[in-house]
């Protein structure tokens, strides 16, 4: 038994309690027991809530995915250059990548063998084919420098946005800090380090 | 009681096995009846090659470290401008994670509360610094855009150049692929996607 006090959860707030205690204790060494306990109510209040832990990976990581997916229906990545659409995209993923750190953060670790994981993987996939695609498309139109192929571009411009999660911590600067980020990510993806 | 095989391993062979579960089940989630499980040979075997399985993480992270080190006491990363020292270094790194692909994928997901993990991650704090002072020379010499802080700069060269362990596996084409991905690397990092 453990100490409860009152179920005053909304889906959304026992969906951050939970997906901290994921990122914390990784999806799979995280047990009902854990999240009853973090959250401070019983398993059977969660169970009020939710089906189980599944859901609640479902519904963490799709909030991730809405996100990301929302950005490339924005009307700047739908017309233009390619290469203006692909630093739209670039800029816009990393300040998601803030805005909903937790979500994205659980996103990018997911590895695993149940549907929901398998899902949230091959929808990430997906999202990266989508930008590749606008790679590609960039560099045909004489944009992209093309002595670095699209693929692996594209592996490396993910990994520098991505690589914002192992260290970035909102602080009272908000939506500034975020937009400088994402603007040193823009800068340094598309012109480089060098002067 | 497991199924043993001969012990036959060196102390290279048997780490091999050790950072390969390490990798796969987490530093924390592995216990020594899972090393002796994946090497085949009793826990009593094991501790006649080592002390137990924080040495196995200290000689591992140690390798990988030995490796990232060394790059910095070479000729070509100790003189010149700066920006030739930094490019050389970028480049040597992400072709020390390639070689060094298991060790370093350790080293970079180790967190922790032992004594060997906070030695590993002080030791990789301590390098990213290194080359963070590098970054601000190159800077101060002019080689370097001064409109993104070095020290941000420095975060998302290492998430462009860490972010290869995510998905690079050595092929048969070996050390030409990992000097093609570290040529992409250096590319992206100095002068950007753009043409």
């Amino acid at each position: 038994m453990t100490m409860s006090k009152r179920d005053t959860y909304t889906p959304d707030s026992l969906l951050a309690v939970a997906v901290e205690v994921f990122n914390e204790r990784g999806y799979d060494g995280t047990s009902m027991e854990h999240l009853s306990r973090a959250a401070g109510i019983s398993k059977s209040s969660i169970y009020h809530h939710v089906r189980g832990k599944e859901e609640l990976l479902n519904r963490a990581v799709g909030r991730a995915l809405d996100g990301l997916f929302g950005i490339l229906e924005q009307p700047e990545a739908l017309s233009g250059r390619a290469v203006q659409r692909l630093e739209y995209v670039t800029r816009r993923t990393a300040v998601v990548l803030m805005e909903e750190l937790p979500y994205v953060t659980l996103l990018l670790r997911v590895r695993g063998n149940t549907t929901t994981e398998r899902w949230a993987m091959e929808r990430r996939r997906e999202f990266d084919q989508r930008v590749s695609e606008l790679v590609k498309a960039a560099a045909a139109e004489g944009d992209l420098r093309s002595d670095v192929e699209a693929r692996l571009a594209t592996r490396l411009l993910f990994g520098m946005i991505n690589s914002v999660v192992e260290w970035y911590r909102p602080d009272a600067k908000g939506g500034s800090e975020r937009e400088q980020v994402a603007d040193a990510v823009v800068r340094l993806a598309f012109d480089g380090l060098r002067a």
